[in-house]
């Protein structure tokens, strides 16, 4: 008798978090072990935030509103008008990480035993969510083959059951890297609209897109105006991962109702962090430039090698800092584990989290990984110069 | 069709937020409103933390751990040994706030249609975190004629039915300010252990004890090891309410596998808010008395008012910093806004928090409010005068 619900025991343990003892083994025998398993970056927080921490001067650190601190709600306004995405504080309750958001997301919009539409593979995570709100996943399957597409709408469809209340679109997409095009976010727009759904956007990535083109919210879509929720988080955006600052953002006031009552019972997001983050809304393009300059370089700089690898199918990304590749093996898992267990270069080795988990349908996936672009140009030529090598080695054991 | 779900549309809204635009037109008019309704300290949050925020230093705000930064779960470990609570790193997950850890409980405890007893009045936000999480709230009510005691264990067994998994005891209790015996939680546990419920037990009180005895832990009782969850938070104990910083505790391995794995999908608390914590493990003896003298003397401040007020039942408590009186009124949430709207002294008026929205049972509180002792002295003694004058203008209204 453990005592633990049904959905406590389905709660997935994190598929990146079960390869740590094989991490903490190679580190223990003396490997340096480059990571490109986890979206952690190494870019530096925005000094403005920074000095804004620094700058703090509170003799208590109190309770902040529950829908978020106005100077910080006003600097989301504030970057969200660069994008031409007009809010106002009643479309805007600030979370505690993207996380936060999503969770609330999938309450108030779904019961129990309700189901969303999921693109797969997607962020492993969102599996945790559902479960936790008891919500059921149901996953429309993308390939590498058909570069990662939204599937035809028919498709879709058909996946449609009474029980579906929405969908949930990541774009740019983590793990993928892909940017859908306008028209693609058109039709799920059109479906959702035929089809009763809310669209769940979770546009974390949107400043990081590599051909230059503008980033789509479904925000930007007049018609679809009282069924969208957009996920925000700065973790990425502003490399700020130990913030835990995001935000949940919808022009439906039903919407916004639930989730303020929501966020009202969780009484607020941290304080000090949110004002940490206020200065982030006022970083200029410069800041975006370099940034995104960086992760395309590193892009490049992974492509390249994976150009050279024999059997490895890929797309080049377009946007986030992932890419999903395919390798010339049966279990990725096997590969990774071997990786950090059997093989080094210079005593060097590299981890990737293998794709399974980012799958929700059985068997996909299994001899794919993602690779995140989260070290500079340097280390990931390293990093990547070690996998091309292991991938030899690893093929030509007999 | 407002795309809410069912449970988005039960979350309800905060009882204090829903007296806010009294509260706004109050000052809009001039008056100085006293706050006795929230429980947000004026007490200053220890140097030693404040010292600890300024002097991060970090070139990347990074994700933690999801169990939380290993200095703060040995922080923690610290401070529980001063209560001769012996935790372990594995029996220590660090949250955002006790608020994320209450939901972690329903979570990994409850599947949605399961149920929780809940000793009534209660923190009202318990409400929505079962609501969110699909659970039902089968309220055990306790009564001021009784003292608030836990009512006898036969009453509380015939509420149990094959979906209860849990009961949530608040000790020291918010709202009532009830510091139950040790008598009282053994009979909990025995019945707990009878009919296999797991205990949540909410224990963020657990320094503000003014009768001078140590607090009892249901984490003390040997035999209920493995069935005890204990929800902790630093918002009220060091004053650091927008940190967002509490813990989920338990030394049943099942239940922190299953957390854990709540907690990684979240990907970890403010890191941070986690930082500043670290030092308020070793804040010493004298940190604490401060603190309880201080609201005792607010207490007796409070009690020696309501003493002289004609009709007012109330019993002194013995913890926390909240007290609920029975008022010579039909319907307390009329009194608490005709004091805002309609009453004076001096241009300086109180808001207090209506009870009723602090029980389950419909009908239960309507003539009672809380009071928070979070004002210092001097204005709590103003504050304590102008609600005595309130009272009789109230009444002696034709």
């Amino acid at each position: 008798m453990s005592r633990v619900s049904l959905r406590g025991k389905m709660l997935p343990p994190s598929p990146i978090r079960k390869l740590k003892p094989y991490d903490d083994e190679a580190s223990a025998a003396g490997k340096k072990v480059y990571h490109l398993n986890i979206g952690q970056p190494d870019i530096e927080t925005p000094q403005e935030m920074l000095d804004a921490l620094k700058n703090i001067d509170t003799r208590i650190v109190g309770y902040g509103p529950s829908q978020g601190i106005p100077e910080y709600q006003d600097a989301l306004i504030r970057y969200y008008a660069r994008h031409n995405i007009d809010l106002k504080r009643e479309n805007v309750i600030v979370t505690t990480g993207g996380s936060e958001a999503i969770t609330m997301a999938f309450t108030v919009c779904m019961d129990p035993g309700d189901e969303v539409l999921i693109p797969e593979p997607f962020y492993t995570n969102y599996n945790g969510f559902a479960i936790a709100a008891g919500v059921k996943v149901v996953p429309v399957t993308t390939r590498l083959d058909d570069d990662w597409q939204i599937p035809p709408i028919e498709k879709i469809e058909a996946l449609i059951s009474e029980k579906t209340k929405a969908i949930l679109i990541c774009n740019p997409n983590n793990p993928t890297g892909k940017v859908y095009s306008k028209e693609e976010l058109s039709e799920i727009v059109d479906l959702a609209i035929k089809k009763d759904l809310m669209i769940i956007a979770d546009e974390v990535y949107r400043e990081f897109i590599f051909s230059g083109e503008k980033h789509t919210s479904f925000m930007n879509f007049e018609r679809a105006k009282d069924r969208v929720i957009v996920v925000d988080s700065i973790s990425k955006r502003f490399s700020s991962c130990g913030a835990r600052i995001g935000a949940f953002l919808s022009y439906n006031s039903d919407i916004m109702k639930a989730a303020l009552a929501y966020g009202q019972a969780r009484l607020c997001p941290p304080t000090i962090d949110q004002i940490m983050a206020v200065p982030s809304a006022d970083l200029g393009d410069d800041y975006y430039k370099e940034v995104v300059n960086e992760y395309r370089h590193r892009r490049d700089v992974v492509i390249d090698t994976l150009k050279e690898m024999d059997g490895v199918e890929f797309k080049s990304p377009n946007g986030a800092f992932y890419i999903v590749i395919k390798l010339p093996v049966e279990d990725a898992e096997d590969f990774v584990i071997w990786l950090l267990k059997d093989f080094h270069v210079d005593m060097e080795t590299v981890m990737l989290a293998p794709a399974e988990g980012f799958y929700s349908t059985p068997g996909l996936g299994k001899n794919e990984v993602r690779i995140a672009f989260v070290l500079n140009v340097e280390k990931t030529v390293k990093a990547m110069n070690i996998l091309k090598k292991g991938l030899d080695v690893y093929m030509s054991r007999s």
